[in-house]
């Protein structure tokens, strides 16, 4: 078990010194934290990478970005090119899933100086004849570094340059053979190389773009009231695809403790027959490798898990490490666990609340390398039975090293694993979890409502370092939170917030039978837990219930999976919408995706007041697809299947809560 | 020769892993590029090193800074302080000129933990025996930390903890000895050290605040039209003492190369009797290590830098590491220089244009080693005369890595120099040269000529990273550069230039003759060079004549001698002037310089335009004094020596360019 989870190739960094190496490289970007945590990608996505790269003097430089696969012989290069202010940059895409690394070389490039030197001689009308001398002896250079034919035809070029006749000889020095020749052979004899070789992660492409929907397999019995099935359970998968989810995401599906079981509603004592929350995990049954028996058995999860992706559905496991009181590894491993002196062991608690039901496992136990071997296992062992997408359950709870170490290790053997980190808490920590590996995460996106908030929120998440390595997952609800915007305002917010996380993030999700059927009572007022949450009992859905949104959330999804703009995240810029008067509209809030190539722009227009109509003008950025303002062209709406024709930047928009409160417009530029 | 130039201590920063180390930190500052550049403070200064700490869970946590003289045995230790967002700080005083180092170490402190969570438990009426046990086993094992009476009296309060009996025992548990004796035995076993040992660069008091003054010896002879001496030049030493200057820059002092030597205003061809350009160096007399013949001896040379020494005068010396092409060097050491295929050195050039009296060094050369040792040893040969301060020409078109070298070496066994880059070159490059060891760095001053371009470029200066380590000297005027602005507007504004150097940064310095005499005439129109410039030709100043500024230089230099908040940069913040209807003035520009200890308040406030009168409304930032807005304070002129009660924060200011175009206000904010 070691800290630095990328083996890199030492000998490439660790350049002896020499004082001749003229040319600096520096702030490399991406760099996390110094090179201490990778970038992220998925496959197939591009990687821009840039320096900062100069040296002494006015001399030209020439600079390669090096990539390859981790641990690679070799490495692939790409040319550099000079941007402004010094900086320098290169591209290339992500590969497959695993750890690639990249790093940076330049050096005065002394052929380049020369030509262009040569260059403004001439036009000086200076005397060059020496000039082409010196440049000879840098072309014969060349031809002792190159090979067979290369090198027979630099020595005729330098041959040419040294034969006195000037034009003659110009026209070779200034010719694209010999440019393309020197090229291929650079003297890098003092090239410095950037003195770290830098980690991307690189994730399977459903780690930048999903759609998740979640469910309680135990409510889902074809006899309403009983323990569902995941044999049961199946007969939903098609429903959901159908939907346009991808991740079918399960609540734990572990035996569940009896010792200080939790009743309907959270209540402190569970009445006979309750089930329990599935979080308290663990029983004489089993713990984390083991089903809850009235589930079925792993072979009916296996089943489950094939079916769904038959359906072209991911089943996603909650992995949330902590303990009923009754679960194997209490006796087993007592030592992963803190004991009072009574002899009891010590459950959770936030003082002076108690959760008797959990014990929390103890990161600071002498066994930590055994506890860390096993909860590993826990992940292999799901692994194996077909699962490769994990929502890890408060994991800002768990020791942050124990994460870098395991999903890094869990990576190199399965790099098309994928990690959810389900912490909501403090920025720094949701910001290290993602650098520690997550490969996505949770957000406040709940508790962001306002045009304002909302608009920071994703500048944040989409224009800072943040960008590089925390992709967010928007959830309009969980089984744990019914926001107050849900609760007070029903349908309409359902479907603002709906086509908000949809749209927003490229990867979204929901409590699916909750957030369909726009179920919106809270257990008291001020809360937001739901009333007779899920949780604690089985539930029977009336998925037909008159109000629900189905038609609506298959219609965002569907929209999702045809517009590659709304696959990526970082794409996103808020437009302009004035509501009169050069005031900026507080309620119609409007953002353009454009995919890489900008062959799919998409403009997402939402009113975010429930109540009211709302209309405002639009303005769109035609500068930034070099397009003069007062160009036409045409914006298709897809959820409402209107089309529009736009005359110039400024335009016209009006939305009404009480049909759809949003338009998602393909933007078709040219005619 | 190796690249990193601090020498650490490789031990302490490589912790064995331990799985168990649950607490992060991350992103310490100052941290200048991931460590591999010193920050840089002067002796006496306060350095506060923040950091983001945090652990998994809701811990508590306590934190220590680290720091000490590099390669101290044994470390200092002050306790971090929470800050906001999971940010942590803590100071220490920047110790003797030298390199300093500092870290972070923090760990889980479960006693304090315990404590708060106590207190919870008792205000909620919990039973709390049970966890007065569990505390006293913290104390318990405190105790075996502890030595002689601290372990004995630990013993004790553990006892009387586990007495039964409830109040006495929180009694002890809450007791500040308890608190006092636990803090002093932490138990750091899981402690978290932070992966880096980061450099400070403290170097001496005059590097923070100096008063340049350049002259050229060789025009101070008592005879008129003759070469001016070391001996002669000494009488001057009282009068730019009493100035208030504490720095005499002295150009190159070296043997004049005669081969292709520049006559009077950059003629190609000299004159007979033309002295020639003191920057084209060595002669069959000597190089770098020499003295111009006719300026004296060394001797002479020793007792003028004593004698400066006893006016309170520093001399730095002009390092310029370039030679004219009768330099011994280029006999004694060929390789060091390019030759070219005629069997002549290169000389410089910029192509088109050619500098044939300059020989640049070449960086690339084979015998790099032997080069870097020549070099150094010219600063350690005038280091040896008794010259701590140089002014390095043109660093920049010298290897980046020797400077790194150089200057750290030098440093450690000299950590009193002071080395000032003279590099008007690109801003990375500036940056860079900053990281690499120069104490301070010419700046862009010169061109920054509006009340916009002034205050976004001080504040780029004194709030971006560049205020860690780049400390800027301001320069209204150098031999080379007469700016425009000083050309077309004469005295007016070289007083407005003047008091903006003075007062905006710490560091300021003039080419004194021509700035005290406003010589103000170019060699032609659209040229920052001075006609007639005293680079290639000695001159006779009269530096009696009408319209000398010499009353005004000497009042603001005093001023900045005894007002605390002007002998800092970083102090700095721009105050609003309004010209009316809550437009903000374009000519009246105000800041702001606070002490430490805010017992030295200024404000300045300058008239950027040099014809014409100005008033306006100026708002004094009360708030930032936590004093109401209608505070009633004082504030006297230390120029005009004028005094005016001011009531509230807005207060009305009017200057005229014809007399003194500034206020340097001295603010008495109690009476």
């Amino acid at each position: 078990m070691t800290q630095s989870f990328y083996s890199l190739d030492p000998q490439f960094h660790q350049q002896p010194f020499d004082g001749r190496r003229r040319v600096i490289i520096e702030r490399v970007s991406p760099e996390i934290d110094g090179g201490r945590y990778p970038a992220k990608r998925v496959s197939g996505e591009r990687v821009t990478v840039s320096a900062d790269i100069y040296g002494d003097g006015a001399d030209r430089i020439t600079a390669l970005l090096f990539y390859r696969p981790a641990g690679a012989v070799g490495w692939c290069r790409e040319p550099m090119r000079q941007t402004v202010n010094d900086r320098w940059e290169a591209s290339f895409t992500a590969g497959e899933p695993g750890v690639m690394e990249y790093t940076v070389e330049a050096w005065i490039d002394h052929f380049v100086t020369w030509t262009s030197g040569l260059r403004k001689k001439i036009d000086a009308g200076q005397d060059v004849s020496l000039e082409l001398l010196i440049g000879a002896a840098l072309v014969d250079a060349a031809a002792g570094r190159a090979d067979g034919k290369d090198a027979m035809r630099l020595d005729e070029l330098a041959g040419v340059m040294k034969s006195g006749q000037t034009a003659v000889a110009v026209e070779a020095a200034e010719s694209s053979e010999l440019e393309r020749l020197m090229h291929r052979y650079p003297d890098r004899t003092h090239a410095t190389r950037y003195d770290r070789v830098l980690p991307l992660q690189v994730d399977p492409v459903v780690a930048g773009f999903s759609t998740w929907y979640e469910l309680f397999p135990r409510s889902w019995s074809e006899e309403p009231g009983h323990h569902g099935t995941f044999r049961e359970c199946r007969r939903m998968l098609p429903l959901i695809s159908r939907m346009g989810f991808d991740v079918l995401y399960l609540p734990p599906v572990h035996p569940i403790g009896t010792t200080k079981r939790k009743g309907r509603n959270n209540a402190l004592v569970a009445a006979p027959g309750d089930p329990g929350s599935c979080w308290a995990i663990g029983t004489g049954d089993g713990g984390h490798s083991a089903l809850h028996p009235e589930l079925g058995t792993i072979d009916d999860f296996r089943e489950f898990v094939r079916d769904a992706d038959t359906h072209g559905l991911a089943v996603a496991m909650d992995i949330a490490f902590q303990c009923s009181p009754d679960h194997p590894w209490v006796k087993e491993h007592p030592k992963w666990f803190k004991w009072r002196p009574d002899g009891t062991v010590q459950f959770a608690e936030n003082p002076p609340k108690r959760y008797e039901d959990i014990l929390p496992i103890d990161f600071e136990t002498e066994e930590w390398q055994e506890l860390w071997m096993e909860l590993k296992g826990v992940f292999l062992f799901w692994i194996d039975k077909g699962v490769r997408i994990f929502r890890v359950d408060n994991p800002h709870t768990k020791g942050f090293r124990f994460w870098d170490w395991a999903i890094s290790d869990i990576r190199r053997e399965h790099p098309d694993t994928v990690f959810l980190a389900e912490a909501f808490t403090r920025p720094k920590i949701m910001s290290r979890l993602a650098r520690g590996g997550f490969s996505q995460s949770y957000t406040y996106f709940t508790w962001r409502n306002s045009k304002h908030d909302l608009q920071e929120y994703l500048v944040e998440l989409t224009t800072t370092e943040l960008k590089e390595f925390m992709r967010p997952n928007f959830w309009p609800n969980t089984p744990d939170i019914l926001h107050e915007e849900l609760q007070l305002h029903g349908r309409p917010m359902f479907l603002i917030r709906l086509v908000l996380a949809a749209t927003l993030s490229s990867n979204y999700g929901m409590y699916g039978p909750a957030y369909e059927l726009c179920e919106n009572v809270p257990v008291m007022e001020g809360k937001e837990e739901y009333l007779d949450s899920e949780k604690y009992e089985i539930k029977a859905w009336d998925m037909d219930r008159p109000g629900n949104i189905r038609a609506e959330i298959t219609r965002v999804n569907h929209i999702r999976r045809e517009q590659p703009a709304l696959q990526q995240t970082n794409n996103i810029t808020f437009v302009r919408i004035d509501a009169g008067e050069g005031r900026e509209h507080d309620m119609l809030m409007g953002y353009v995706k454009r995919s890489d190539d900008d062959a799919n722009v998409i403009l997402t227009v939402v009113n975010l007041d429930p109540h009211a109509a709302h209309s405002g003008w639009l303005r769109f950025p035609l500068e930034a697809f070099d397009l003069p303002h007062d160009h036409r062209f045409r914006v298709e709406d897809l959820l409402s299947e209107r089309t529009w024709e736009w005359d110039g930047e400024w335009n016209f928009v009006s939305l009404h809560p009480g049909s759809m409160p949003a338009h998602i417009f393909k933007v078709i530029l040219q005619p």
